[in-house]
């Protein structure tokens, strides 16, 4: 169903890019549209709209201002983390420039805005609302984010808030609006929502974890790259936490040192001193905690169990990937 | 009376900058909306909204969501032309960095939205739309203005284009937004949009006149700084078209070289061939032309003449500056 839905989004997002002006403002919107990736917020919101029994075409524009909307924060993103590669292409700042992907990118939010309004009259203030406040919170947790890379001391509690804030909300909007324009209940829009903030924090608890102790071959990338690049993750944060004084202070200079030669030690070294503190059992544990919270937002909706199947086959898709 | 609807506008914007989070992201916005200005586009707002009775509180909100989407652009564009001062005070980007500029400007379009969603529910369709129009179109300006810099030849039509999407389009889009809120008809929204858009241009065309001829003591900066720093105006532009190919070939030697010594000697000369070119009498005349334009538009419009007058008094406010 899923996959199914992720279709219907490609047909109509490669409509709308088609549908661009032809002047070089909207190339490199068209470029980063093009690079695929797995559509999962739009297709939440025609999923959440499906069984909430909402307007096609609503939906359709509702999930477009919603990829539209990711796709402007990733490459305003990309251009302040200096990320050069983005699905394994260039990042829209290195194909142009710093310019371009600033300009283009401002045109995303507003092209954002623009697929918003043809979702229909009824419900217009209330979604706008809802994609106001999370995308306001989406950039405070980009800042936040930022922010943290340059303190010495972060909690697991504000990395969690970061977390809930740059990525969660979004998953959660998608649903809600899928929700609103299919007339759902005050309640059910807050239980969808919470749904899919929970599995969105469950989730980056999760890509944590499986970034250092996944299966590199099931995991499809480099084990232990967030520990190379010195990331603040939930399992250093979560380890500097539980270490005793000494076992901190050699994790802080092994971890956040720049001149580390030998990565492969400091990977080896930084994995050992995580299980020893029982790191990777916390983690795992604390990213299930979530998924069950999950589990129990979308218990309390008024969806019939036929509808709620969609939403528990996305949740076990995030939960059971690559392992 | 402007002055009156300019202190108006400042109280509702010094209380919503009070209104802000006390979060990070949020200080460049308070800052930059600190830096003052004349405040012309929200005056414009309730100019517009007052002589077609638009509700107070509605146009307040759209007063500031037009200043925060200009101060949006600003923050944005500084960073994009390098720029290192903005009246009189550090930029975004020089005071933060560029990191910041980007994110506090992506907040305070998120903000400008967040406004518009304020103004009632009776006209939020064609607010919005308004809105979004002129908001890619000032994109669409930016980009123009960036790829005229770094082309050989512009024509005067594409930079009066591009003077047109940059600013022209928020001053019409200012005065629209006002009448769409107080009932206007269809075709007074149009002629007060196009009298916003028609002085603007007549004031971009003069703004470039005035950097070159104007009277230093009356206009308050450096005369021939355009030149100095080799920016394509409307001067050159036209002067470019009408020279023959021998002071053509001169003018753009002199205008364009990065390397010359005697800055005043480079001005002497180019306004000399100016002058010979008559560019001087063709750039007023043509900035007077569009004036013109503007007010057969006012005409245009069923408003009586006591209404009008805020309008007239608009125009020459604008037409008579700094002489």
């Amino acid at each position: 169903m899923l996959n199914e839905l992720q279709h219907q989004f490609e047909d109509a997002l490669l409509k709308y890019s088609h549908s661009l002006p032809e002047k070089t403002l909207y190339r490199p919107i068209e470029y980063i549209l093009s690079l695929g990736g797995k559509r999962v917020r739009p297709v939440l919101v025609l999923l959440s709209g499906n069984a909430f029994g909402a307007n096609r075409n609503h939906l359709i524009n509702a999930a477009l201002a919603i990829e539209l909307f990711h796709n402007f924060s990733l490459v305003h993103d990309d251009i302040m983390d200096k990320a050069p590669i983005r699905r394994g292409k260039p990042t829209v700042h290195e194909k142009w420039d710093s310019n371009a992907a600033i300009l283009s990118g401002d045109s995303m939010l507003i092209e954002a805005y623009k697929q918003l309004t043809l979702t229909g009259d009824k419900h217009l203030k209330e979604i706008l609302d809802l994609f106001n406040t999370t995308s306001l919170e989406v950039c405070e947790g980009q800042q936040l984010d930022m922010e943290f890379e340059s303190r010495t001391r972060v909690s697991a509690s504000e990395y969690i808030e970061m977390i809930t804030l740059k990525t969660a909300v979004l998953l959660g909007c998608s649903l809600q609006m899928g929700a609103l324009l299919g007339n759902a209940s005050e309640t059910d829009c807050l239980h969808i929502y919470n749904f899919g903030k929970l599995c969105g924090i469950a989730f980056q608890i999760q890509d944590d974890y499986l970034d250092a102790f996944g299966n590199p071959e099931d995991f499809g990338k480099q084990v232990g790259g967030d520990i190379l690049s010195n990331k603040k993750t939930y399992l250093i944060i979560k380890a500097l936490e539980l270490a005793d004084a000494e076992t901190r202070s050699e994790l802080e200079s092994i971890y956040f040192q720049n001149t580390i030669a030998d990565g492969k030690a400091k990977v080896g070294r930084v994995l050992e001193l995580f299980r020893q503190l029982e790191i990777d059992e916390i983690t795992e544990l604390e990213s299930i905690r979530y998924f069950q919270l999950a589990k129990d937002e979308l218990d309390n909706t008024s969806l019939n169990e036929e509808n709620k199947k969609g939403f528990l086959g996305f949740l076990e898709l995030l939960r059971d990937r690559r392992r």
